[in-house]
């Protein structure tokens, strides 16, 4: 981030019409802004949200509670305006796309070998690079991918330790059952995969996650590059981050942790990530739908900072 | 409410594109409001914010970090466009007026006996009132008022029980050595009033409140009847809606907890009223700021609600 526009930002901050902390965490968001877009009084007018799609190799498993068919259906209903993400894109003034990767290949079942190859997640990575407008002023990822909670999971577990049963969660709303199964599921992954896991954070990523999975770490990292300000939905999403955290000190500085899903494991991986969630609304969908709320937050935050009218300019007496 | 209104949002709830639940709070504020309005796919484009001002005599004892000056140099600020209020209002679409109430002429010093007459608490109920549109789709009631956080708080502590210690916080940030004469004029202010206050809602609206926070009940009240929803600020607004809830069970049926303040009281008056607040940003500058930002969630439930596509209408599979 600019320090120059931080220290900018803050001083800019303490001469509006307000007590001093009055906004509290707007306050924070809109000097972080600040920082990553090097503007001390940023504008927030071109967020771009890109949902990735993928199929996995553990569906067949069992472990969704809905068929694995129902990604590439999603897919239209993102195409066609339908879904959620879609309703929210259009109320916060984003753009949104969708890039479906290989849907009619799902990645290899992990219980029995890596999840993708290495050209394989290298391509999806690139995708995901490559899907960042540079012109964004914030980037939302969001995902669709029957089965994908577990592959979150299972890259949790290899990134954090712990078994399956401490990262398996409803997903999209298993029963008892069928988290059971998606448990030892998980630790099926994790042993089938341990001569490649041990202290390879992007070797987890291949190994365990999907292909949208590395498309949204590699977005990310596109991101910082581009100095776009990302805002983390939900497990999923977090999972994606957690690698490059894994991988590199500071990688998500220029991240927000938008919500704390519902998905049980989500808060403790924020957790382990030190991030703390802008809101918590018991939400569980994904699609970007968590970072697209604290992305309609994130707009009042920088509307205030750079809107207001300082003490001077008002003519208020400033205590 | 509207309790067909309410099954038929809930059977559409049901039908959308997503896993049941899975957009949490955001489902049940999407049936609320669709409850209120009469309507099983609403819509919500006329949001109304009104800033209601007063001054306050126990201004005169020092209760507040900022000089009493202050309230109509932040009317001025509101009417230009200045405040952080207006620029929520524009980021998030809605409506933004602003009703000084006789600044020129402070309530009385309520640690002598009443800060109003009967004729000035009926005239300020009525200035709310009547300035709720009928036409909007959701009201929002904001506050400026220096050392008004004395009097929500003497007023809670009437309605809810406890002293001054109890309900003082340290508004727009006063010392500690400020926290303790809070605390003291309120308690002065319950000895003073103790004959009006026992069992009598609107007495103690009258006997402790200000002009604005009396505006804030009657608004409320009026929203009702006209089956406007609202949202709820912090706690000086929360006070107002505090004395309509004792003088009737469910008046604030209609009412949201827009979020919880850092005004340490806050929280403690929303858990009596059993009310749970939606965001909590550590803010506590009112103006309406915080409802505002729930303004923006709500926008978004809605739209949610009201624009996706069912599972029929997607061709998805619904598990």
């Amino acid at each position: 981030p600019d320090t120059g526009a931080i220290a900018a930002a803050e001083a800019r901050n303490g001469q509006l019409t307000k007590p001093p902390g009055a906004l509290g965490r707007l306050e924070e968001l809109a000097i972080w802004y600040a920082g990553w877009r090097g503007d001390p009084r940023p504008s927030l007018e071109a967020p771009q949200i890109v949902v990735f799609a993928g199929n996995h190799g553990i569906a067949a498993r069992g472990v969704s509670a809905f068929p694995a068919d129902v990604t590439v259906q999603m897919v239209a209903n993102f195409e066609a305006g339908g879904a959620a993400i879609n309703q929210l894109a259009r109320a916060y003034g984003a753009t949104m796309g969708v890039v479906a990767l290989e849907l009619d290949q799902p990645t290899a079942d992990f219980t029995a070998g890596p999840a993708m190859s290495e050209a394989e997640a290298v391509a999806a990575l690139g995708a995901g690079w490559e899907a960042v407008d540079p012109a964004a002023d914030l980037f939302i990822a969001g995902e669709m991918g029957i089965a994908n909670t577990t592959a979150a999971a299972a890259i949790a577990a290899a990134l954090c330790g712990g078994r399956g049963v401490d990262w398996a969660g409803r997903g999209t709303g298993v029963d008892a059952a069928g988290l059971e199964l998606k448990a030892a599921v998980i630790d099926a992954g994790l042993a089938a995969n341990a001569g490649a896991l041990a202290g390879q954070p992007l070797e987890v990523l291949r190994c365990l996650g999907g292909r949208e999975i590395a498309a949204i770490a590699g977005a990310i990292a596109a991101a910082r590059s581009h100095r776009i300000p990302v805002i983390l939905d939900g497990f999923i999403a977090t999972s994606a981050a957690a690698v490059l955290h894994a991988a590199a000190p500071g990688a998500l500085d220029h991240a927000l942790a938008g919500h704390r899903s519902a998905e049980s494991a989500h808060g403790r991986l924020l957790d382990h990530l030190g991030l703390s969630p802008l809101l918590d609304l018991d939400m569980r969908l994904g699609e970007g739908t968590g970072a697209a709320m604290a992305l309609g937050v994130l707009r009042g935050a920088v509307a205030c900072h750079s809107g207001m009218a300082t003490f001077a300019e008002a003519g208020v007496s400033d205590g």
